[in-house]
């Protein structure tokens, strides 16, 4: 089985080479201390905990599996002494507020850890991933005594927190959620129902756990206008910040999965636990939509895992595993047979993976620059326009990116052979594992309806507009170069049709809201691909300038350009089917009647 | 979770509407008297078998897996019971030769069963499936003495059957296989060496295995040349035919799978174990390839499963489940929400299932129906024709209906939402299983290989010129049809497109090979996509035809219309990516060293 090792000189090149993070840094106040030493110094020592710490737990994790015993989750082998070493370290504090304890890091260099950790062991990092979206809700909203209670033990990682949000009949469908929240006499609630699919919602791993639960007041309106925020601990904390008097919140059971089996998935049944409301009541959904965008990047850096992780294992099988001999003569005249990286359709499949890979590496680290903007920045409008262009890009990033990063592990099992189905090899562990990824956090379906509906469509373009004429510039700058021509001619032409293929949908669903509903996903995928060619087009570029200047390594930067130009000519022809389906229309969806699907 | 019913309708469509088999056995004497009441008295006992005692053993057998225990290996509860009582209805025996103690019906209605009997449960259909391995293989090569004392309990049950091939350096690569058959005074052999993923190689359901094994003489030319083929049992039989000494071959291990858990997957160790030559000596290979067809339209069938068991499952969630608003206004209102069936990405995977299942189901059939010619007819001419275009049609088959049957078992999971990651709901176990149809029996890429290397190109189109010209005749035949114009049009340019690219592969393949390399995956699914919509503009034919005789239920019809008008304007686009990325050619892939992948 390939050992993970952290993609450390793609990492720099993207971070340093492509997006200029120094400077970047630099001009926001809030993260002018974070040089170049310092970010290259945290990834080392992060790759190394993930390599040595994460990725060898990461195979017995899902054999074992968590187990549940009356209430209580025992997590795998090492799983509780990993994450005591990760608190130790203080990793989980990386890009967390100085004032609640913690480093008060850029968040792209914690996206940069999330990737690591994600590729060495997905089941492991969910449960402090879990924390961030609670430690971003109690910073957002919480009052002052919240955050001095809950956030200090959050961000240091003695305690892990939740996200409640799912009930059995209501996934994305929040506005029908029935958990119920009475008021006290002491100001408290008492929190009443089941919540399903709770990631960390019961673990040995820390001393207690900080649930943010979505329910309903008594008086709340119907829908999603009537849904508040709480915070309700496993154990309410004692007056000196310590563990209390354990609450009437217990776990049910947990789910029998298709992967990431050492991240226990829990029912959780709030039985009267006391609650205390976060944010202003019947307000909960709009708080929990001001971090969606970071949730959904979370999930996207599932897809770069996968992807990864699976370009890892089957590029090592492909350089050692002989098979057959290369149609064009044989490359290993000794050997009864060649390797076989020397076949065009194993290449194709490498390649495959590791332009997704390193292409989704790229949108997700550019796309936290935003991010950092969006929670560092002192600049109101620097701050609209990174939140816009934020908008935009992650639901194309979590969908197309989880949806590549699927396939991309398919890819790793193909390129074993029949080995590839047996566990031991670990590459069906990702295929399972990262299934998830296309469904949690808003499905596939889901992201794609918020880009073209939400985004493009409601902004009548004007989001989408921020973005093309982003890669309208660039494609400008790039004009003259000889060099870049392969890649800015195909780019200028997608952005062009970009726009117009978005007009034509817009057309439709003037008259028919359907034909919104039936181009969405091709549309999310023609915009990812689009998204990815700026990427690779951007990738070629820099590449070409080390190239030319003579700078480092020529091997890495020549690699760059070939892989771009892979890209260019071997995946960005799908934009073609998927533009032909989105003009195949709503109809042949729509015409159906429920009964006729079989009979 | 959704109970498997078998889709009667859908097989009496293409059996008897669109193949008229009634006529079709008809012209073949020795399958004469199969006509239309005992075909629907076959399959509609066998859809009760396999609704009955095969599904509901389905996810209880992947729960339970196989156990190994020192050499014996126990299968699920169920599983033996299931056979016993499969062994008495006689269903292994349908379409074996009736002086073996077969029925004798056409291998086409074998097909049919196998498809429901691999939908309601294919790990416990691996086990009469390998049967048939060694059943033809010794009908065809076996001598009368061995198939008095094998065939005869092979084809009644009592005893099953395996194939040893593979060993763990060689998977396709049979060439450099190493198990060494060393003669005996008694004209018998001692096999000597160690199988690997030896479906059924051990289990608890039968007296005895058969193993046929492809091992070395001592003087054999090396390479595909020089494997013999033997006969290896487990036990030795005695003379008046049953079972005797233990040979010694035994399990060494079996395998820890991503799916099909409740299939036996074994390491085979042969120590020095009595087998029988079959066949002439180093002829082995030559022998196996003579029945590769019917092996490589077995797995083809596990897409077909995948496709109608997913769409089964997902079709019942989609009827049932209610999240959000129809985008064109409530069609609920008394609810609060709607069923997810209105939306119009739901109804995109579902139709995507349908047209892949029903599709899938019909170039199975059809194909099957060369089979029947080949193994009954006794027209020389006409075995020949039917045999090459099987040669041509099989390696389609087998690769573009596992890929969209994988395709299609993924948005099974993807209608349930995070429903669809349990295991409970067994849509997962679905993507689990068929994932290993894509890989055994020769992976895509070496079925594309086949097809573009060996099938097309080695005989200068000859063999595709024989399928293109069926559509184009079709095309001619429904010309003057207004009502098929939509799909005429599309498929006859289609048809020339299909010689088009295969003329500038192979001039660009004639300069160097690995262009050929490059292409064929894409002109493999190219060519899937192709064969599909000539069969879905054929059965929309038949439809429109129904229809406007006002026969049968208008509604069924009406449905089929639909589906065929949805792949058409859905599905079929995927062509034109196809063809940009084969005509991308091969440089892209090539030119990356093998160090250049990662640094």
């Amino acid at each position: 089985m390939a050992q993970y090792k952290a993609p450390l000189r793609d990492m720099q090149f993207i971070l340093h080479d492509m997006l200029n993070v120094e400077n970047h840094y630099a001009s926001i106040p809030a993260f002018a201390e974070t040089n170049r030493e310092l970010v290259d110094s945290v990834i080392e020592a992060g790759a190394q905990f993930c390599e040595n710490e994460l990725a060898p737990i990461n195979r017995s994790g899902d054999e074992e599996g968590c187990q549940f015993n009356d209430g209580e989750v025992t997590t795998p082998k090492g799983f509780k002494e990993a994450y005591k070493k990760f608190v130790e370290l203080g990793f989980g504090a990386l890009s967390a507020p100085v004032e609640h304890g913690g480093q008060g890091l850029p968040p792209s260099l914690g996206i940069a850890m999330s990737e690591m950790m994600g590729t060495a062991n997905w089941s492991w990092g969910m449960y402090p991933g879990l924390s961030h979206g609670a430690i971003n809700t109690i910073e957002a909203h919480g009052d002052a005594h919240q955050k001095e209670v809950y956030l200090t033990k959050l961000i240091s990682g003695e305690w892990t927190g939740t996200m409640c949000l799912t009930e059995s009949h209501a996934g994305s469908d929040l506005g029908t959620i029935r958990t119920k929240a009475e008021p006290q006499a002491d100001g408290s609630y008492k929190i009443t129902g089941t919540k399903i699919f709770i990631s960390a919602g019961e673990h040995d791993m820390a001393d207690n756990i900080v649930h943010i639960v979505l329910a309903r007041l008594p008086d709340a309106p119907k829908g999603t206008k009537g849904i508040s925020l709480f915070i309700v601990p496993k154990f309410l904390p004692t007056t000196d910040g310590g563990v209390g008097t354990r609450n009437t919140v217990k776990c049910g059971s947990i789910e029998h999965k298709m992967g990431i089996k050492a991240s226990a998935t829990c029912v959780m049944n709030f039985d009267g636990a006391t609650g205390f409301l976060i944010g202003p009541p019947n307000k909960g959904l709009n708080c929990m939509f001001t971090f969606m965008n970071t949730a959904r990047i979370g999930t996207a850096i599932q897809g770069v895992a996968a992807a990864e992780g699976s370009f890892q294992g089957a590029l090592e099988y492909a350089r050692d595993r002989t098979a057959m001999r290369s149609l064009t003569g044989a490359k290993n005249p000794e050997k009864e047979a060649d390797l076989i990286i020397v076949h065009p359709a194993v290449r194709q499949m490498l390649l495959t993976q590791k332009v997704f890979a390193e292409g989704g590496r790229a949108l997700v680290y550019w796309l936290s620059i935003y991010n950092d903007i969006v929670q560092g920045s002192a600049d109101a409008e620097a701050k609209k326009a990174a939140d816009d262009m934020m908008s935009l890009l992650t639901p194309i990033a979590k969908a197309f990116l989880t949806e590549v990063g699927y396939e991309a592990a398919n890819h790793g099992v193909q390129v074993y052979g029949g080995h590839g189905f047996i566990r031991e090899w670990g590459m069906e562990q990702i295929v399972r594992d990262t299934r998830i990824a296309l469904l949690y956090e808003g499905t596939t379906q889901i992201q794609a309806l918020d880009l073209l509906g939400r985004k493009v469509l409601q902004t009548q373009g004007a989001m989408l507009r921020n973005f093309t004429k982003v890669i309208h510039k660039f494609c400008q700058a790039n004009e003259g170069n000889a060099d870049m021509a392969q890649f800015v001619a195909p780019l200028a032409a997608l952005n062009k049709e970009w726009g117009d293929v978005t007009m034509r949908i817009g057309m439709k669903a003037m008259s028919n809201a359907d034909e919104a509903g039936a181009a969405a996903v091709d549309y999310m995928m023609f915009s990812g691909y689009v998204t990815l060619a700026y990427l690779w087009a951007w990738m070629a570029q820099v590449a070409q300038a080390k190239l030319a200047a003579g700078e480092g390594d020529a091997a890495f930067y020549q690699a760059k350009v070939q892989s771009a130009q892979f890209y260019f000519k071997k995946i960005l022809p799908r934009t073609k089917a998927h533009v032909e389906v989105i003009d195949g229309g709503a109809e042949t969806l729509m015409q159906m009647t429920a009964d006729g699907f079989a009979f």
